[in-house]
């Protein structure tokens, strides 16, 4: 039986499997959690409105009646492309194919120090991170009775002006202004400060034009003072130094979210190192035309580690609906030279994108159609429900936001891990 | 005013800072956790029925509105009577009046090395760590090759049986047999083994005898070995040494579960030290008819800390309706201090108790009637839904339960924290 290994349970590698339910093949999908997660919602979770739970579905769970696939879990360290094996803590596992979808995690240009002091958001741990900070912050302020501290404590920086930089600080300013209103006796929750760095002239820069300033006025009339050309030069505990222009501002703050670079996954490197893959300028593995890599038609990249430039086009950017069509269609070609049939060409297809820019509010940008506001909330908001996996968590998501929406509660706002260390 | 200090958000804690919302007093409530939790529940956590939030409250939202109360989150260290005082980390506050309901923690008689091998379960962060380790020991398995070690993986020893024990037992039971049924492609997870060590000669030993027969013969039929009279001698990786009357036997085993010793909170003998107070074998601190301590009219001890023997009765059990009514009691108390008016004595009403014995089964002793089985689930159920703190915990818990009732799902066994180590 054809033996393929697919690395990584995300959005292309999940979708690779499931897309081969059919195929006469012996499946094994290696990931080093146990559970897929709906990372668009993962800004959710670091804001106290959802649980990890609701946005992770188990694999064995998701695959469990596909008896083709059996799932392990481990951390595949590296790639021995001339054996055909993988290898990972303990132990390797032979491949006719190899599908490699391990993804992107968040990098800090070079300035890996950073990241104590500004945790991004990638994996569930780092989610609940993000959410004891920013909950803890408020704690500190009430505690606290100097009052540069209360406003150090009280002052929030996201830097990246990204999606998840833009859904980060719409949350933060609803927790600020309604969540907490009420629940503190000496400091003004809404008095917080919340600050959107970006280093180009314009937030959601891969938005029309026309949505991003529309996002930057849904912003500031949250009170948020979005600061674009801007850009992030220190960060050391309690300050947050940067460069607007020409100008250097040193800002007094304690709480920095991490919404700005992205690296591709280490295995990227493993495989440029062999020899077998080359690399673009951002770490990701340049893949061919049906996503398989130049003199090895048995390995195929897709998702965020890919780098997709169809002809003619322009590179295909690190999305979601991007990796899942590209696992679709890896599995077709798979199929197809099983059975020895044709295959048309890749083709993205571009159902358009959105972002949420508050409480209820979002901008959507649907190729001839440009969508701001509360109608584009709502459409973000049924696309992304009935794009979770399991139905269970449908219902479960759907009862928290229909609490959200009406009582702008975050009843998911428990300060865990390392309990109150501040 | 008045100035009182609550140390504790705990059922006797919350109690009896709601039991004051009239009072023209000034409460302060310290908590070194954000979250009032619900701990009956917590078992559900640890064997990925429900999320943490599921399970626990925000104070502030919960006090919110009681403008007399201020919460602060601190980790209190020491309490100086003589000066009326409370000490913690960074500071400290003064009170007229004292309430200690820090309640208790889980020890290992005197083998504190044991705790790395046998989480118990007293807090949020112990649950996730039990549900990874249960659902790590599968994935281990899995991956395993070797019939011994494959057998240590699928083998789960549970020490204790009490209420804990005994619901632990049956969701591993249930989990193993239905859960995970086609998540597998090596093992067979009902093939796991699961034992129930009690060191006495009964378990749920708190209920009449009948009850707790019908239990064992429930968790029988669920494939659970229940040892009595079976104490645990040693514990190391891998392996459980027990003692069975005389014989002691070596079990290899990688999954240990606590469920045993009961420790009152270090301020007990932190009082004890000072002179202040003096404590039961337990280290709980013996308490006056009103909760006070002799000598110290202002300072009271409610909830698991406390030592309350009734004139004439035996001592209260260290559960969640005892601390509840302490803390309605002792917010009279204060009251009727304020306005001089008297007060009728405590008398503890035993509404009986309750525990779940697998996926749809219980046992519950109601006093004069007892009853085991279905119908006692449905009562269980039916306390516990109504007892959660918020309402839209009540919907997400309802939504998960009837899932679990219908389609034995589980969509909380996340492996999370130290990711995937075995």
């Amino acid at each position: 039986m054809h033996r393929i290994i697919i690395i990584g349970g995300g959005f292309g590698g999940l979708c690779a499997a499931q897309s081969m339910k059919k195929l006469p093949v012996q499946i094994a999908l290696i990931d080093r959690r146990n559970f897929h997660l709906f990372q668009p919602l993962l800004y959710q979770v670091a804001t106290g409105w959802l649980s990890p739970a609701n946005i992770a579905s188990t694999l064995r769970a998701v695959l469990r009646y596909q008896k083709n696939v059996r799932v392990l879990l481990a951390e595949v360290t590296d790639i021995d492309a001339q054996q055909h094996k993988v290898i990972f803590a303990g132990g390797e596992l032979g491949y006719d194919t190899l599908i490699v979808a391990t993804g992107s995690s968040h990098h800090y240009f070079g300035h890996d120090e950073w990241a104590q002091f500004a945790p991004g958001l990638k994996t569930i741990e780092d989610a609940t991170e993000m959410r004891r900070r920013i909950f803890c912050a408020f704690e500190a302020a009430e505690r606290e009775t100097d009052a540069a501290k209360i406003r150090a404590w009280l002052t929030f920086t996201i830097v990246g002006g990204g999606p998840t930089g833009v859904e980060l600080a719409g949350a933060l300013a609803d927790i600020a202004n309604k969540t907490l209103t009420h629940d503190f006796r000496s400091i003004d929750p809404a008095a917080a400060r919340i600050l959107l760095i970006e280093a180009s002239d314009r937030i959601l820069s891969a938005y029309p034009e026309e949505l991003s300033s529309k996002a930057e006025s849904f912003l500031n009339d949250l009170g948020i003072s979005v600061q674009t050309h801007t850009t992030v030069t220190e960060l050391r505990a309690g300050v947050v130094a940067v460069r607007r222009g020409d100008t250097p501002e040193i800002i007094p703050c304690q709480t920095v979210l991490w919404a700005a670079g992205v690296r591709a996954s280490h295995l990227g490197t493993a495989l440029a190192t062999r020899g077998v893959a080359t690399l673009d300028r951002s770490g990701r593995v340049i893949v061919q035309e049906d996503f398989s890599i130049a003199d090895h038609p048995e390995i195929f990249v897709i998702g965020d580690l890919a780098s997709y430039t169809p002809r003619g086009g322009k590179p295909l950017p690190g999305i979601a609906p991007v990796a899942q069509q590209a696992g679709r269609y890896v599995a077709q070609v798979i199929g197809s030279r099983l059975t020895g049939k044709s295959l048309r060409q890749f083709r993205y297809r571009d159902r358009g994108s959105m972002a949420i820019v508050g409480r209820a509010t979002a901008i959507a940008d649907l190729g001839s159609v440009h969508l701001a506001g509360f109608i584009a909330w709502l459409a973000w908001l049924f696309v992304h429900l009935v794009q979770l996996v399991e139905f269970e968590n449908r219902v479960l998501v759907l009862v928290q936001w229909g609490w959200f929406y009406f009582r702008r509660s975050r009843a998911a706002r428990l300060i865990t891990g390392d309990r109150f260390k501040l």
